[in-house]
Protein backbone atom coordinates (compact mmCIF):
# COMPACT_ATOMS: atom_id res chain seq x y z
CA UNK A 1 0.00 0.00 0.00
CA UNK A 2 1.57 3.21 -0.79
CA UNK A 3 0.31 6.40 1.30
CA UNK A 4 1.06 9.95 -0.16
CA UNK A 5 0.47 12.20 2.50
CA UNK A 6 0.50 16.31 1.22
CA UNK A 7 2.52 18.62 3.17
CA UNK A 8 2.63 22.48 2.72
CA UNK A 9 4.00 25.83 4.78
CA UNK A 10 1.02 26.08 7.25
CA UNK A 11 0.47 23.16 7.34
CA UNK A 12 -1.12 21.65 11.26
CA UNK A 13 1.48 18.58 12.58
CA UNK A 14 -0.95 16.76 14.57
CA UNK A 15 -3.13 16.44 11.04
CA UNK A 16 -0.71 14.89 9.06
CA UNK A 17 1.30 12.57 11.85
CA UNK A 18 -1.69 11.06 13.05
CA UNK A 19 -2.42 9.06 10.45
CA UNK A 20 1.10 8.46 9.52
CA UNK A 21 1.94 6.90 12.69
CA UNK A 22 -0.92 5.01 12.03
CA UNK A 23 -0.47 3.74 8.59
CA UNK A 24 3.58 3.25 9.18
CA UNK A 25 2.80 0.19 10.77
CA UNK A 26 0.95 -0.94 8.12
CA UNK A 27 3.43 -4.36 6.94
CA UNK A 28 4.38 -3.15 3.93
CA UNK A 29 2.97 0.02 3.34
CA UNK A 30 5.06 2.62 2.27
CA UNK A 31 4.67 6.35 3.17
CA UNK A 32 5.82 9.19 1.36
CA UNK A 33 5.73 12.78 2.46
CA UNK A 34 5.14 14.90 -0.91
CA UNK A 35 5.26 18.95 -1.05
CA UNK A 36 5.75 21.29 -3.82
CA UNK A 37 9.10 22.13 -3.10
CA UNK A 38 11.09 18.85 -1.30
CA UNK A 39 12.40 19.90 1.90
CA UNK A 40 11.41 21.35 5.25
CA UNK A 41 7.40 22.58 5.24
CA UNK A 42 7.36 24.71 8.17
CA UNK A 43 3.95 23.99 10.14
CA UNK A 44 1.54 26.57 10.85
CA UNK A 45 3.31 27.29 14.51
CA UNK A 46 6.14 27.65 12.98
CA UNK A 47 7.82 26.45 15.71
CA UNK A 48 8.69 22.77 14.19
CA UNK A 49 9.24 21.70 10.53
CA UNK A 50 8.03 18.34 8.58
CA UNK A 51 9.71 16.93 6.03
CA UNK A 52 8.71 15.81 2.58
CA UNK A 53 11.39 13.88 0.70
CA UNK A 54 9.74 14.03 -2.66
CA UNK A 55 7.98 16.50 -5.17
CA UNK A 56 4.44 16.32 -6.46
CA UNK A 57 6.41 14.92 -10.29
CA UNK A 58 7.49 12.05 -7.48
CA UNK A 59 4.17 10.68 -7.06
CA UNK A 60 1.60 9.89 -9.63
CA UNK A 61 -0.33 6.93 -8.57
CA UNK A 62 -0.25 6.38 -4.48
CA UNK A 63 -2.91 4.06 -3.11
CA UNK A 64 -3.92 6.77 -0.58
CA UNK A 65 -3.59 10.28 -0.83
CA UNK A 66 -4.18 12.02 2.70
CA UNK A 67 -4.37 15.81 2.53
CA UNK A 68 -3.88 17.87 6.28
CA UNK A 69 -5.19 21.03 6.94
CA UNK A 70 -3.78 24.05 8.77
CA UNK A 71 -3.79 27.21 7.10
CA UNK A 72 -4.50 26.42 3.50
CA UNK A 73 -5.41 29.58 1.69
CA UNK A 74 -2.20 29.39 -0.30
CA UNK A 75 -2.52 25.82 -1.18
CA UNK A 76 -6.13 26.04 -1.93
CA UNK A 77 -4.98 28.67 -4.95
CA UNK A 78 -2.41 26.94 -5.62
CA UNK A 79 -3.61 25.43 -9.20
CA UNK A 80 -0.06 23.12 -9.56
CA UNK A 81 -0.85 21.32 -6.26
CA UNK A 82 -4.35 21.20 -7.30
CA UNK A 83 -4.18 19.77 -10.39
CA UNK A 84 -2.21 17.29 -8.94
CA UNK A 85 -5.07 16.68 -5.95
CA UNK A 86 -7.26 15.57 -9.56
CA UNK A 87 -4.92 13.62 -11.21
CA UNK A 88 -3.92 11.82 -8.33
CA UNK A 89 -7.35 11.33 -6.78
CA UNK A 90 -8.27 9.67 -10.21
CA UNK A 91 -6.34 6.59 -9.74
CA UNK A 92 -6.01 6.15 -5.63
CA UNK A 93 -8.48 3.99 -3.97
CA UNK A 94 -8.88 6.14 -1.24
CA UNK A 95 -8.74 9.46 -0.98
CA UNK A 96 -8.24 11.09 2.85
CA UNK A 97 -8.81 14.24 4.33
CA UNK A 98 -7.80 15.22 8.10
CA UNK A 99 -9.39 19.06 9.27
CA UNK A 100 -8.96 21.78 6.27
CA UNK A 101 -7.53 19.42 3.85
CA UNK A 102 -10.93 18.93 3.07
CA UNK A 103 -10.81 22.83 2.03
CA UNK A 104 -7.77 21.90 -0.55
CA UNK A 105 -10.25 18.36 -1.74
CA UNK A 106 -13.05 20.72 -2.16
CA UNK A 107 -11.22 23.24 -3.95
CA UNK A 108 -9.59 20.57 -6.26
CA UNK A 109 -13.38 19.58 -7.17
CA UNK A 110 -13.15 16.36 -5.09
CA UNK A 111 -15.78 17.52 -3.35
CA UNK A 112 -18.53 18.16 -5.39
CA UNK A 113 -22.16 17.54 -4.26
CA UNK A 114 -20.54 14.93 -1.57
CA UNK A 115 -21.23 15.00 2.05
CA UNK A 116 -18.02 15.74 3.83
CA UNK A 117 -16.21 17.24 7.10
CA UNK A 118 -13.75 19.78 8.10
CA UNK A 119 -13.10 21.48 11.49
CA UNK A 120 -15.85 22.27 13.24
CA UNK A 121 -15.39 25.85 12.55
CA UNK A 122 -14.75 25.37 9.04
CA UNK A 123 -18.10 24.40 7.55
CA UNK A 124 -19.48 26.97 5.90
CA UNK A 125 -15.95 27.39 4.09
CA UNK A 126 -16.45 23.64 3.02
CA UNK A 127 -20.01 24.61 1.79
CA UNK A 128 -18.79 27.54 -0.51
CA UNK A 129 -16.73 24.70 -2.23
CA UNK A 130 -19.59 22.64 -3.61
CA UNK A 131 -19.33 19.86 -0.22
CA UNK A 132 -22.29 19.66 2.05
CA UNK A 133 -20.75 19.88 5.52
CA UNK A 134 -21.41 16.59 7.63
CA UNK A 135 -21.11 16.87 11.91
CA UNK A 136 -19.54 13.42 12.19
CA UNK A 137 -15.87 12.49 13.02
CA UNK A 138 -14.93 10.62 10.09
CA UNK A 139 -17.09 10.91 6.79
CA UNK A 140 -17.12 8.26 3.99
CA UNK A 141 -18.71 8.26 1.13
CA UNK A 142 -17.17 5.98 -2.07
CA UNK A 143 -13.75 6.44 -1.57
CA UNK A 144 -13.61 9.20 -0.54
CA UNK A 145 -12.90 9.79 3.74
CA UNK A 146 -12.51 13.18 5.26
CA UNK A 147 -11.91 13.68 8.66
CA UNK A 148 -12.99 16.47 10.99
CA UNK A 149 -10.51 18.39 13.30
CA UNK A 150 -6.81 17.81 13.64
CA UNK A 151 -6.70 14.46 15.56
CA UNK A 152 -9.66 13.07 14.20
CA UNK A 153 -6.96 11.78 11.44
CA UNK A 154 -5.79 9.32 14.03
CA UNK A 155 -9.77 7.66 13.97
CA UNK A 156 -9.49 8.47 10.47
CA UNK A 157 -6.70 5.79 9.80
CA UNK A 158 -7.59 3.31 12.16
CA UNK A 159 -10.81 3.02 9.79
CA UNK A 160 -8.90 3.03 6.97
CA UNK A 161 -6.69 -0.05 8.32
CA UNK A 162 -9.97 -2.20 9.08
CA UNK A 163 -11.71 -1.31 5.83
CA UNK A 164 -8.36 -2.51 3.84
CA UNK A 165 -6.99 -5.01 6.39
CA UNK A 166 -9.56 -5.80 8.54
CA UNK A 167 -10.57 -5.86 12.25
CA UNK A 168 -7.56 -7.37 13.77
CA UNK A 169 -5.12 -5.09 12.04
CA UNK A 170 -6.87 -1.71 13.05
CA UNK A 171 -7.05 -3.16 16.46
CA UNK A 172 -3.11 -4.29 16.62
CA UNK A 173 -2.10 -1.06 15.45
CA UNK A 174 -4.44 0.69 18.03
CA UNK A 175 -2.62 -1.15 20.64
CA UNK A 176 0.44 -0.50 19.64
CA UNK A 177 0.06 3.23 19.57
CA UNK A 178 -1.51 2.62 22.88
CA UNK A 179 -4.65 4.48 21.82
CA UNK A 180 -6.89 4.21 24.65
CA UNK A 181 -7.79 7.88 24.96
CA UNK A 182 -8.23 9.37 28.45
CA UNK A 183 -8.72 13.05 27.81
CA UNK A 184 -8.70 15.23 31.52
CA UNK A 185 -12.61 16.27 30.31
CA UNK A 186 -15.20 15.64 27.16
CA UNK A 187 -15.17 18.82 25.56
CA UNK A 188 -13.72 17.52 22.13
CA UNK A 189 -16.40 18.15 20.11
CA UNK A 190 -18.81 21.79 20.17
CA UNK A 191 -21.82 19.51 21.24
CA UNK A 192 -20.22 18.35 24.03
CA UNK A 193 -18.23 21.26 24.93
CA UNK A 194 -19.67 23.95 27.74
CA UNK A 195 -21.45 27.09 25.70
CA UNK A 196 -18.25 29.46 27.08
CA UNK A 197 -16.04 27.17 25.74
CA UNK A 198 -17.02 26.68 22.46
CA UNK A 199 -17.49 30.32 21.90
CA UNK A 200 -13.82 31.14 23.03
CA UNK A 201 -12.61 28.74 20.70
CA UNK A 202 -14.77 30.56 18.10
CA UNK A 203 -13.42 33.52 18.51
CA UNK A 204 -9.58 32.49 18.93
CA UNK A 205 -9.78 30.14 15.55
CA UNK A 206 -11.53 32.95 13.89
CA UNK A 207 -7.70 34.08 12.98
CA UNK A 208 -6.31 30.91 12.43
CA UNK A 209 -7.45 28.58 9.69
CA UNK B 1 5.67 29.34 29.59
CA UNK B 2 9.01 27.80 27.69
CA UNK B 3 8.41 24.33 26.27
CA UNK B 4 11.58 22.27 25.68
CA UNK B 5 11.04 19.08 23.46
CA UNK B 6 13.98 16.57 22.62
CA UNK B 7 14.58 15.40 19.50
CA UNK B 8 16.72 12.61 18.32
CA UNK B 9 17.55 10.11 15.67
CA UNK B 10 14.58 7.29 15.84
CA UNK B 11 12.13 9.25 17.59
CA UNK B 12 8.47 8.33 17.41
CA UNK B 13 6.83 11.10 15.59
CA UNK B 14 3.54 10.84 17.19
CA UNK B 15 5.21 10.80 20.75
CA UNK B 16 6.54 14.40 19.98
CA UNK B 17 3.78 15.95 17.76
CA UNK B 18 0.86 15.05 20.19
CA UNK B 19 2.10 17.15 23.46
CA UNK B 20 3.40 20.08 20.86
CA UNK B 21 0.17 20.49 18.82
CA UNK B 22 -1.74 20.59 22.46
CA UNK B 23 0.68 23.05 23.91
CA UNK B 24 1.58 25.30 20.87
CA UNK B 25 -1.72 26.28 21.38
CA UNK B 26 -0.93 27.97 25.07
CA UNK B 27 -1.31 31.39 24.31
CA UNK B 28 2.13 33.33 25.02
CA UNK B 29 3.54 29.46 25.33
CA UNK B 30 7.31 28.88 23.26
CA UNK B 31 7.99 25.45 22.10
CA UNK B 32 11.71 24.48 20.67
CA UNK B 33 12.36 21.36 19.71
CA UNK B 34 16.31 20.63 21.20
CA UNK B 35 18.54 17.76 19.79
CA UNK B 36 22.05 16.59 19.69
CA UNK B 37 22.94 18.74 16.39
CA UNK B 38 20.23 20.81 15.55
CA UNK B 39 18.85 19.74 12.22
CA UNK B 40 16.17 17.36 10.63
CA UNK B 41 15.81 14.56 13.31
CA UNK B 42 14.66 11.24 11.41
CA UNK B 43 11.67 9.20 12.87
CA UNK B 44 11.34 5.43 13.58
CA UNK B 45 10.10 4.86 10.26
CA UNK B 46 12.49 6.66 8.19
CA UNK B 47 9.77 8.26 7.12
CA UNK B 48 9.65 11.48 7.92
CA UNK B 49 12.40 13.98 9.67
CA UNK B 50 11.22 16.30 12.44
CA UNK B 51 13.28 19.73 12.82
CA UNK B 52 15.31 20.55 15.96
CA UNK B 53 15.61 24.34 15.83
CA UNK B 54 17.72 24.50 18.77
CA UNK B 55 20.82 22.35 20.28
CA UNK B 56 21.44 21.58 23.62
CA UNK B 57 23.77 24.65 24.80
CA UNK B 58 20.44 26.57 23.29
CA UNK B 59 17.66 25.61 25.62
CA UNK B 60 19.19 25.71 29.37
CA UNK B 61 15.86 26.18 31.51
CA UNK B 62 12.73 25.62 30.12
CA UNK B 63 9.23 25.25 32.41
CA UNK B 64 8.54 22.23 30.33
CA UNK B 65 10.56 19.67 29.20
CA UNK B 66 9.32 16.35 26.93
CA UNK B 67 10.70 13.79 26.26
CA UNK B 68 9.43 11.39 23.48
CA UNK B 69 9.85 7.74 22.67
CA UNK B 70 11.05 5.56 19.58
CA UNK B 71 14.32 3.78 19.39
CA UNK B 72 16.15 4.92 22.52
CA UNK B 73 18.47 3.18 22.78
CA UNK B 74 21.50 5.16 21.35
CA UNK B 75 19.71 8.08 23.27
CA UNK B 76 19.97 6.52 26.58
CA UNK B 77 23.72 5.34 26.20
CA UNK B 78 24.14 8.86 25.38
CA UNK B 79 26.30 10.62 28.34
CA UNK B 80 25.93 14.44 26.68
CA UNK B 81 22.10 14.25 26.31
CA UNK B 82 21.61 12.71 29.74
CA UNK B 83 23.69 15.12 31.51
CA UNK B 84 21.93 17.70 29.91
CA UNK B 85 18.61 15.88 30.77
CA UNK B 86 19.85 15.79 34.55
CA UNK B 87 20.90 20.00 34.12
CA UNK B 88 17.63 20.76 32.84
CA UNK B 89 15.68 18.35 35.15
CA UNK B 90 17.33 20.71 38.43
CA UNK B 91 15.18 23.69 36.98
CA UNK B 92 11.81 22.40 35.16
CA UNK B 93 8.24 23.30 36.35
CA UNK B 94 7.40 19.90 34.64
CA UNK B 95 9.77 17.24 33.52
CA UNK B 96 7.77 14.62 31.36
CA UNK B 97 7.85 12.19 29.20
CA UNK B 98 5.61 9.49 26.35
CA UNK B 99 6.26 6.24 25.56
CA UNK B 100 9.87 4.71 25.79
CA UNK B 101 10.91 8.32 26.46
CA UNK B 102 10.89 7.24 30.27
CA UNK B 103 13.91 4.96 29.99
CA UNK B 104 15.74 7.77 28.87
CA UNK B 105 14.30 10.09 31.61
CA UNK B 106 15.27 6.61 33.92
CA UNK B 107 18.73 6.14 32.26
CA UNK B 108 19.32 9.84 33.37
CA UNK B 109 18.45 8.65 36.92
CA UNK B 110 15.17 10.93 37.06
CA UNK B 111 12.62 8.32 38.24
CA UNK B 112 15.01 6.59 40.50
CA UNK B 113 12.01 4.70 43.16
CA UNK B 114 9.09 6.88 41.63
CA UNK B 115 6.40 5.71 39.84
CA UNK B 116 6.27 5.87 36.15
CA UNK B 117 5.27 4.57 33.06
CA UNK B 118 6.13 4.01 29.50
CA UNK B 119 4.68 1.75 26.60
CA UNK B 120 2.75 -1.46 27.95
CA UNK B 121 5.34 -3.63 26.21
CA UNK B 122 8.36 -1.65 28.09
CA UNK B 123 7.81 -2.05 31.55
CA UNK B 124 10.94 -4.93 32.14
CA UNK B 125 12.97 -1.88 30.95
CA UNK B 126 11.45 1.10 33.03
CA UNK B 127 11.92 -1.32 36.09
CA UNK B 128 15.36 -2.20 35.37
CA UNK B 129 16.00 1.95 35.51
CA UNK B 130 14.88 1.46 39.08
CA UNK B 131 11.56 3.24 38.13
CA UNK B 132 8.40 1.04 39.36
CA UNK B 133 6.01 0.44 36.35
CA UNK B 134 2.67 1.54 36.76
CA UNK B 135 -0.32 0.87 34.41
CA UNK B 136 -1.58 3.69 34.15
CA UNK B 137 -2.04 6.25 31.21
CA UNK B 138 -0.57 9.37 32.83
CA UNK B 139 1.17 9.05 35.65
CA UNK B 140 2.20 12.06 38.07
CA UNK B 141 4.36 12.01 41.31
CA UNK B 142 5.37 15.52 42.14
CA UNK B 143 7.02 17.49 39.22
CA UNK B 144 7.55 14.56 36.62
CA UNK B 145 4.86 13.03 34.68
CA UNK B 146 5.15 10.00 32.49
CA UNK B 147 2.39 9.03 29.87
CA UNK B 148 2.28 5.25 28.23
CA UNK B 149 2.58 4.55 24.69
CA UNK B 150 2.51 7.42 21.31
CA UNK B 151 -0.87 8.46 21.62
CA UNK B 152 -0.90 8.99 25.81
CA UNK B 153 1.14 12.37 25.13
CA UNK B 154 -1.77 14.11 23.75
CA UNK B 155 -3.97 12.74 27.13
CA UNK B 156 -0.41 14.11 29.29
CA UNK B 157 -0.29 17.64 27.92
CA UNK B 158 -3.82 17.87 28.14
CA UNK B 159 -3.41 17.58 31.79
CA UNK B 160 -0.36 19.41 32.54
CA UNK B 161 -2.60 22.39 30.94
CA UNK B 162 -5.31 21.74 33.05
CA UNK B 163 -2.60 21.90 35.98
CA UNK B 164 -1.19 24.93 34.82
CA UNK B 165 -4.29 26.94 33.64
CA UNK B 166 -7.27 25.60 34.49
CA UNK B 167 -10.00 23.72 33.40
CA UNK B 168 -11.59 26.39 30.54
CA UNK B 169 -7.98 26.65 29.30
CA UNK B 170 -7.48 22.43 28.91
CA UNK B 171 -11.19 22.55 27.58
CA UNK B 172 -10.46 24.55 24.96
CA UNK B 173 -7.59 23.14 23.74
CA UNK B 174 -9.21 19.77 23.60
CA UNK B 175 -12.36 21.28 21.27
CA UNK B 176 -9.90 23.40 19.02
CA UNK B 177 -7.66 19.96 18.27
CA UNK B 178 -11.11 18.55 18.47
CA UNK B 179 -10.32 15.38 20.65
CA UNK B 180 -13.72 13.14 20.28
CA UNK B 181 -11.77 10.42 19.94
CA UNK B 182 -13.81 8.07 18.07
CA UNK B 183 -11.60 4.62 17.46
CA UNK B 184 -13.51 2.01 15.40
CA UNK B 185 -12.90 -0.61 18.24
CA UNK B 186 -12.03 -0.33 21.98
CA UNK B 187 -8.60 -2.17 21.91
CA UNK B 188 -6.16 0.68 22.80
CA UNK B 189 -5.04 -1.00 26.02
CA UNK B 190 -3.66 -4.55 26.69
CA UNK B 191 -6.36 -5.01 29.07
CA UNK B 192 -9.27 -4.17 26.49
CA UNK B 193 -8.00 -5.87 23.02
CA UNK B 194 -8.40 -9.27 22.47
CA UNK B 195 -6.10 -11.74 23.46
CA UNK B 196 -4.43 -12.99 20.28
CA UNK B 197 -4.29 -9.11 19.22
CA UNK B 198 -1.88 -8.43 22.49
CA UNK B 199 -0.45 -11.61 21.57
CA UNK B 200 0.68 -10.27 17.75
CA UNK B 201 1.42 -6.98 19.05
CA UNK B 202 4.11 -7.83 21.74
CA UNK B 203 5.63 -10.19 19.39
CA UNK B 204 6.01 -7.46 16.43
CA UNK B 205 7.18 -4.86 19.04
CA UNK B 206 10.26 -7.32 20.57
CA UNK B 207 11.91 -6.12 17.70
CA UNK B 208 11.00 -2.68 17.55
CA UNK B 209 11.26 -0.15 20.99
Amino acid sequence: MEVAILLFEGVTALDAVGPYEVLRSVPGASIRFVAKEPGPQRTDSGALALSADAGLNDVTAPDVLIVPGGSVEKTQADERVLAWVRQVHEVTKWTTSVCTGSLILGSAGVLDGLDATTHWTAYDKLASLGAKPTAERVVRRGKVITAAGVSSGIDMALRLVQLELGDVASQAIQLGIEYDPQPPFDSGSPTKAPPEVVELVRSMMSGRA
